[in-house]
């Protein structure tokens, strides 16, 4: 298999990453998280719970003049990302283990933020996107609990963030049997988006 | 509104179109949608049923040292590729009105092409297929009726294509009322796409 | 059309009753809401929210030897509701107009409560069901709007309801057109039950 | 826990049925599908695909004075049918095990038939059902593939059965994880009933 992507559009088919155990955002939703991110060539990115850093290594590849923090707490995480980056051949993604936004301290302004995993942080991370996200800059966050994606939404609210959108994604896939096709759900995901006052 | 894309991801937002009344593939569909086309910048591009043109437009802005070729029967939907070409200050889509693939006798050799709305000419659009479109060439099909989606598949598989992906897409969308959240579902879409052999 | 349902099923067809423009749960969410209500022929049932009255009519139906209170506070869906009831041949609803949980201080222990509607009065509803959902009786909800589905489950928990079950269902139905099924999405919808301890 | 199940809304939670290995369809699209059905207390009813028994025993419990052939070819099913059938007390369910419609020759005329596993026979079904299912009866059918949903929609057109409905259900389910939600889908299922001429 050729792992060098060389297209345009991301969505990259999840099974050009290396996973093991950890969950990654699934190809589609990946498409859609991107497209709400609206990427540019130079922009500074920070992937909050990176996990095998599928999301990151997209956003590398566009933001192909930028830079992309991978934040992610478990080793297991570290090590994939490290592989994915290596796969895709990419050079722009820093990766920092730790708990974000602690970790975050030396991270200069950034344009995009991602967040994937909260782990129970989200207000604290609210706060730093007070101090360190730039005006205008977008913010794109996955959520599958519903408290997260509630408390998402409130906290958008509180802080006067704008332009909040609220999509729910729920995709279903076709798989082979005996010449028939079968469709799986996934997971239904809430991404929801929204532009710094 | 400022109507030019100055992004490198695609999904953009369904109310920088102009739309009339002309369904519109909607902005979470178009972006995955792109994502399975798997574009190059220098790709070869047939639209077929190109309605608004939000598609080709996306491809256009993608494709940018390539060429889009937007098939569109209806007047209406000629009116608003050209609007929206305009909006995003695109030279790189060639409208062409008529009905596919009959209409599609003069263009060469391309190397994606998607199928929005088959008219009911999806047979012989795969004969087309099979002389228009390159070896290892994507083709991406969206489907909102079951017996052309059901048929795009034996088609597939009849005409030896491989790498199928059937993906269906449940998405919706929050509305707020009264600082509530509303969730509206939007109808659901059949993505089909898979590679010439 | 024959208008009395003499079947032992729940979920009847949407077409069967009068709504005006009184929005009501489809006929599938029906059913399912139904399902988690887990109905006896001699239920004490309160329906809060009842809007065109078809839960308040299916419950009725279905715990003959019992009453249904159906809590509406607009003019017109109480007129709906009384149409309705005639059309099913109902003579164990009690239509009650007003504010739930005010209106409810006359009703004593009920068995079954649905809150199809809570006007933002969630928590004085819990407050209300604290003294008059009898032990082991449950509660089902349906939600359209993100928060007011979040609140609930906090209510829930706060409240020590226990085997607490959320669902979203999420329902396309297909239309026929020229021969096509096309399929059309409904606005998904939570449905969350409990039992009290 | 408590096994009979005493309650006249159908929708048994799944967790009450032993199911093994075997497939069973999950309690909320049980309770469309029995929706979709429209029971009387004295129907005779045809379960093909039976499975688990969880749909013949919901239809036993509810056409309490009529009968339930539970048709599985699988000594598995078999096996959990008979178990599923102590559980609840049933005696009102003839199990047969073998391939429908060949099995069937014996049984008399009968007023619902439900498709829950057509094991490819979908035709030689629809024949049997031309000469067993009388005027007026209802056909329910679950399918998880999309080649055998059309399969079935084509062959309604073509035997003359009317008010064909067709119900895509997209469920998802939400799991306590430290004291959040997380929803999980389920696969979609397509729910299509008609009734015969």
């Amino acid at each position: 298999m050729k792992t060098k992507w060389n297209y345009r559009t991301p969505g990259i088919p999840d099974k050009f990453f290396i996973r093991g155990k950890v969950p990654m955002t699934k190809e589609e939703v990946r498409a859609v998280t991107l497209s709400k991110l609206r990427l540019k060539s130079d922009d500074i990115i920070v992937d909050i719970g990176a996990g095998t850093g599928s999301i990151s290594i997209e956003c590398a590849l566009i933001a192909e003049d930028g830079l992309v923090y991978a934040v992610e707490r478990k080793e297991e995480g570290i090590k994939l990302i490290k592989e994915n980056s290596q796969i895709f051949e990419i050079d722009n993604i820093e990766i920092i283990q730790g708990i974000a936004p602690e970790i975050l301290k030396e991270v200069p302004k950034v344009d995009k933020v991602i967040v994937g995993g909260s782990g129970g942080k989200l207000k604290e991370i609210f706060q730093w996107l007070e101090l360190s996200l730039v005006e205008s800059g977008r913010l794109v966050m996955n959520f599958i609990t519903l408290e997260n994606m509630y408390r998402a939404i409130e906290l958008l609210k509180e802080n006067g963030f704008k332009d909040i959108d609220v999509t729910q994604l729920f995709v279903s896939k076709g798989r082979s049997i005996a010449n028939l096709t079968m469709m799986e759900g996934h997971n239904p995901v809430y991404i929801i988006s929204a532009v710094k006052e």
